[in-house]
């Protein structure tokens, strides 16, 4: 559990050596709204490249961008209308997170093992289609208890990388948090 | 990061040196139902024993209550009127997640340090009143970007339970899961 590939290059970062896509399916408008907000958020923050979004929603697409613009790095947000023929074609590994697969652990010991480059996380809603489970390559439960999407996919991603991934930099940031015991510090940088 | 404590006895699981209650701040009626209820059942599902709002929210409450029917357990879900109150008068120790805290490894550490027996995670909205900095323990940052509070609690109580919290089994339940890499297994336990 969340221990280090000892084997890998000592150099190189693990958050290097994944590139990690988010697709959400199943996003409603407005009743989904804030949580695909959140799994935006959390893609991000958590070491993810890009979100793709299965239902147009400017509004989810506007406070990510926003986000970035203050926040930096150069994290991706797109749509796809047809969602299988994203799974299908994509050249990578392709990950579903489930209530109803495999132990987390051993999920991801399965996944290093393929030596991936490029992951697809695949985050449903509440229903998923049931084909979703054979078109992908592993399904990955994060414990076997309702939960949360957002929770999943922060736990997964935390693990996959790690935990570095909570300390990386972005770039061309306009704020930058130094941490702190005791309340805000703020440093603002690249400003206009 | 994640590592376990050696010094501890070696037949207690971590998951049962701590008693978790999650308090919710700053629910707004409506807008932060579904994220509250997300805030419930990840309490629940990672390991904490009780989750307090701090407003009235009988469809958040009551989606909880069956949830934990149907899946077992005895995590307890109630109202406060004076959350400060509550926070003041807490015997244990109170932690408050923020993107402005201490980083998460240094802030679990020191958690540690303090063998606390009950723990108070203090969960904000959006905004959070100032005070909450200097009425808390330790504030503790889950990464300084923004993201979920969601997410923030799930990586938080990871930690904290040392991934042990994924297994935990839940007493009375009348489903169960079956970890599987293909597809939904689920018993039926207990039926009528």
């Amino acid at each position: 559990m969340f221990v280090k590939d000892t084997g890998s290059e000592a150099s190189g970062s693990s958050s290097q050596k994944f590139k990690v896509t988010v697709l959400r399916l199943g996003h409603r408008l407005v009743r989904d709204e804030r949580i695909s907000t959140h799994i935006g958020l959390v893609s991000r923050a958590f070491g993810a490249r890009r979100l793709v979004l299965t239902g147009a929603d400017d509004h989810t697409v506007d406070s990510l961008r926003r986000l970035n613009a203050r926040w930096g790095g150069d994290f991706e947000i797109d749509y796809v209308k047809n969602w299988r023929e994203l799974i299908r074609g994509w050249e990578g590994i392709k990950i579903h997170l489930t209530m109803y697969g495999e132990e987390l652990n051993k999920g991801i010991e399965q996944l290093r093992a393929k030596k991936p480059n490029e992951i697809l996380v695949v985050v449903g809603a509440e229903k998923v289609p049931r084909d979703i489970y054979s078109l992908v390559n592993l399904n990955i439960a994060v414990g076997n208890q309702p939960h949360s999407e957002v929770a999943a996919l922060a736990v997964f991603l935390d693990r996959v990388f790690m935990g570095e991934e909570l300390y990386n930099t972005f770039g061309n940031a306009k704020l930058r948090i130094k941490p702190s015991s005791r309340g805000k510090k703020v440093e603002f940088v690249n400003e206009d």
